[in-house]
């Protein structure tokens, strides 16, 4: 089962996306103020809730991830504020240099492909006061799930805010973020969702949500968002079309069932490192740590990233994401989220294999594919 | 000519859109750092600058019309900055509350439904040192269209820059955004263009250009949005569905020419308000400032407003806005930008014949569509 484009679409975002989110975006004009959109926000303010698994307060924000991140951050910290940021790859360091901007942001750095560990987050904080702490749950570009529920645990136990990036993470990977303590969290509309990029959702606990304010922030301002949302409005022209496609996504999330949807997930990425096993590859990740909603595999020596990945698209009509920052050329990436099916793994492992072989590194016919067929 | 849903959709925006943009939206995911979308974003370049009358930069973000403002205020003032806003409408005064949080505002007001007067702007800039002025060249609000010509004269000898709303101007108004001396000038997807909600594009002048700064934003920041389009690239993940559209809105417009679509809006305007004449009715704006692009009515007396829209809504498929703050209740708003046809206004004016008459307020029997016909 390919993509309707007939590509093998299995970049880490924008994911594959089922043909009625895609034409539920193709409606004419549609007044934003008008009843019938009320009730399109009414619906997604509900679906958003349980996608997030929380009864609290959210925003659906049109602007993709980072405008979910600056919500975030500049509606809870301000300017004077200290925060801690985990840094330990390059979308916690997007998260870190965005803190730049709204607050006085301290990095506590861990090498890539290594996860967060919280006794030093609690360490850190034990030693100087800070207003919050930022964690990106599932780095993207390291194919590593930090461990959200400790990191949370210490900083809870701190009275810090905890704002996580959960952009590849949230509908992809287990969440008690109410359990947990978690304060802020952000998911982008074109991972786990499978939804049309371009627009982010923020969830709040109670006491971040007290805790908002307007001071820093304008076309992001979360308090304006949040409270909008509750009235079926929005406190700008709200990107119709993605919300027609993210309702829709959140429609077949709600009828797969977010419980489903998430044991699929790690399914899936569990056949992945079977393959990658079986085709003699390397996890670039600590393994503990291993994402189930992005893969990133290390290349063997002498496979070119560009040649490997121009014909993957030519020859295979598929489509991978190569690494990013000082990752350039060392390894790829593969998205196993959203509504990403074995098959599609099957035909991405079928033609890494093949390109492989082509390139110089044979491994046994099939033994990739079948990896992942066992486990489907 | 209706809308494909069947409506008479004359909103002030979003408007009527063509089934291409439509169509072009939905399309499967697309890898936005690919090769296919670097092509996209090096022919919306090209296009917007096209829409803008400009060889100099340019962006397209993300994120609705406000988005824009808050890039082009956050990237050329910073917080100690004093700043001038023309206010004299609702999108005047929201701009207003924009530069609140960026700088140091002052308001200069007028009364709603009056132009900004050149005069009273050269007096407040020649009391008191401002770093920037900001207007709003066409109040959607009250239905007016500013003097820019005269205001950006005035704002050019004193030195200080000139951030325009434009959401409602460009591609819709003639616009000479270099030889008046426009420092920013922004749009929304939504309007003029006739391409869905979601998006915003900054024109800027060289000096602009070479002011921008990232110190206050992350999202909006207009230096990175400028820098990475000049590159076929984005800084964070673009509403790939929007940017699609967008082109296909842009193709249209230089398909059409922007001169031929100003000189069809300003004929429909002209129409419009023969129309109002011919139903006894009033314009709400002074007239000699009235807008090409929306024209406001007041309601006779004893029209309710949310009764007449809703007949027109649910008798005449007629899609109206109400006013807006203080206006709420006395004006009605239609918008005629984009590709709203005669026959559009025509239907809509019709339906506004039928249900004045039934509400209390008859007018001679098709004098108004008749009246745009003779224009047509």
């Amino acid at each position: 089962m390919v993509d309707a484009s007939g590509d093998v679409f299995l970049l880490p975002g924008p994911v594959k996306m089922d043909p009625r989110v895609l034409q539920a975006m193709s409606v004419p004009a549609m007044n934003h103020r008008g009843p019938e959109f009320k009730e399109v926000l009414s619906e997604i303010r509900a679906l958003t809730q349980y996608m997030f698994g929380t009864n609290g307060e959210v925003a659906v924000l049109s602007g993709s991830g980072t405008a979910g991140l600056e919500a975030a951050v500049s509606g809870l910290v301000r300017k004077e504020d200290r925060v801690l940021n985990l840094v330990n790859g390059k979308f916690s360091e997007r998260f870190h240099e965005l803190c730049q901007v709204f607050a006085r942001p301290t990095a506590l750095t861990f090498e890539w492909g290594s996860a967060v560990d919280p006794r030093q987050v609690a360490a850190a904080l034990d030693a100087d006061e800070f207003k919050a702490v930022t964690v990106c749950w599932n780095e993207t570009s390291t194919g590593l799930t930090n461990p959200i529920a400790e990191i949370a645990k210490v900083v809870k136990a701190r009275d810090a805010f905890l704002l996580v990036d959960g952009i590849t993470a949230v509908a992809g990977l287990e969440n008690r973020m109410e359990a947990w303590g978690i304060d802020a969290l952000v998911m982008g509309s074109q991972k786990c969702l499978a939804a049309p990029p371009g627009l982010s959702a923020v969830a709040l606990s109670k006491r971040a949500y007290e805790s908002l304010h307007s001071d820093t922030s304008f076309y992001t301002n979360l308090k304006a968002h949040v409270d909008a949302l509750a009235k079926q409005d929005t406190p700008f022209t709200p990107a119709v079309p993605l919300f027609l496609a993210f309702r829709e996504a959140l429609r077949l999330l709600k009828a797969e069932g977010l419980e489903t949807r998430i044991t699929r997930t790690s399914r899936l990425a569990e056949a992945a490192r079977a393959a990658i096993d079986a085709l003699g590859l390397e996890l670039y990740p600590d393994r503990r740590y291993a994402s189930n909603t992005v893969t990133a595999i290390r290349y063997p020596p002498g496979i070119d990233d560009a040649k490997f990945r121009k014909e993957l698209r030519e020859r295979h009509r598929t489509i991978v994401a190569g690494g990013q920052a000082q990752l350039k050329g060392q390894i790829f990436r593969i998205g196993h989220m959203g509504i990403c099916s074995f098959k599609d793994l099957e035909a991405g492992f079928a033609a890494f294999e093949a390109t492989l072989a082509t390139m110089g590194h044979p491994s046994p016919h099939g033994a990739a594919p079948s990896a992942i067929e066992k486990r489907a």
